[in-house]
Order: structure tokens, then sequence, then C-alpha cells
């Protein structure tokens, strides 16, 4: 079954919405730029990085500058290569979706039976 | 964030391969096939069509024919359309990923450090 091949780690509406934003800021994020993308709570957020830094998806870095210290998220080497496996794991659902329902469709039913049988 | 977008009622890997199998099978499939095809556990298969059917994503039907009554289980007409429009979701986040791996990928990284600096 296809769906088996899906990295649990990804298959989470708030984790895919952090991947998906990390992988088009190679230069990072903060931690609020971040959560103003993904709309998550500071405590889903959190949660949620941590479990990615776990699998060594993420990394944050702590950054000191001109005014207030920054913490920087960014999406490692390996978290790519990972988090891309899994949109190509997805995309094959999508594809073997789209031919199964291609297949069942029925045309009979997109008309109206009264149309039919008149 | 597209994220948002995903029915949670199939961001589920068990629903995932349920609802991708009984759409591929207008005619309905029994329990034991369904099991078989999801490789899910009795428990899991139960509570997942429970929820699907509570949402009238899924029908269950009792045959009774020559040999033992079989429970068959259907995926509806709104249930169709409800996973299709989930699976166009997917499909939208799938591609705009794409686009930002793509954008953000760096050709330099793929040549090791040395080569660069000799």
């Amino acid at each position: 079954m296809t769906a088996a091949k899906l990295d649990r780690v990804f298959h989470e509406r708030g984790r895919l919405a952090i991947c998906s934003t990390l992988i088009a800021r190679s230069e990072g994020l903060s931690f609020t730029r971040l959560q103003e993308a993904c709309d998550l709570t500071d405590g889903n957020l959190n949660r949620h990085l941590y479990a990615l830094s776990e699998e060594g998806i993420v990394k944050m870095e702590r950054r000191t500058g001109n005014g207030r210290p920054q913490t920087i998220l960014r999406i490692t080497d390996a978290g790519r290569r990972r988090f891309l496996a899994y949109i190509d794991a997805l995309e094959e659902i999508v594809r073997d979706v789209h031919r199964s329902a291609k297949r069942t469709e029925s045309p009979v039913r997109a008309v109206p039976a009264r149309t039919v049988s008149q």
C-alpha cells in the first residue's frame, strides 16, 4: 500500500507547513516569521520543531547582532532530501488516485436521472 | 498556508489507504479484502471506518447470499468528491514544494568543497 511509504514524521499538517515553508527559505527564518507563515501556536510550533530537530531535519541557530537575539530555523541538507522523498511519495499517491478515479468515474451519474429517462 | 486546506479527516495514513483503495473499487470491497489491501489491524480499520461513515464518506452494506454474510464497504459519491478535493490540495502542496525546492537548490553544494577551492 502506497500510503505506508509516507514518512510519519512529515505526515501531519503542522509539520508539512513548517517544512514547506523552510524549504522555500534556504537563508532560514526566525521563530516569529515561521509561526506567522504556518499559523501555529507557540506551543505547537515548539513541539513540532523539537521533534524535527531530534530527527536532524531542522536546525536552530541563535543569532545575536544589533537588536534582540533571534532564533533562526533552517531545514538541514539531510532534512531537505528526506522531505523531498516524502513529497515524492505524496505525488505517487496523487497519481494513483487520479488514475483510479478516472477509471471508476461514471459519466452517467453526472447527468441528472430525469434527463436520461426522458 | 496551503497545508491548512488539507481536510483533516483524510490526512492520516490509514484513512488515506482506505479511501485510495475504495475509490479504485466502485463495486465495493469486503472488510477482509479492505483490511488486506490497507494492512491495518481489525481495531484500527474499524475505528477509521466508523469515523469515515460518521462523515458520510464511506457506507457499509450487509450482504447475504450464498455462504456467510459479508460487510461490503463503499465510498459514497459525496465521499468521493470530498476525497478528490483533498487529493487536489495535496497536489497543490507537491507542486509548491517542487517549485520552492528548485528555486533554492544550490548547484555549488553538489561539488565537493576541495574541488572549488583548488
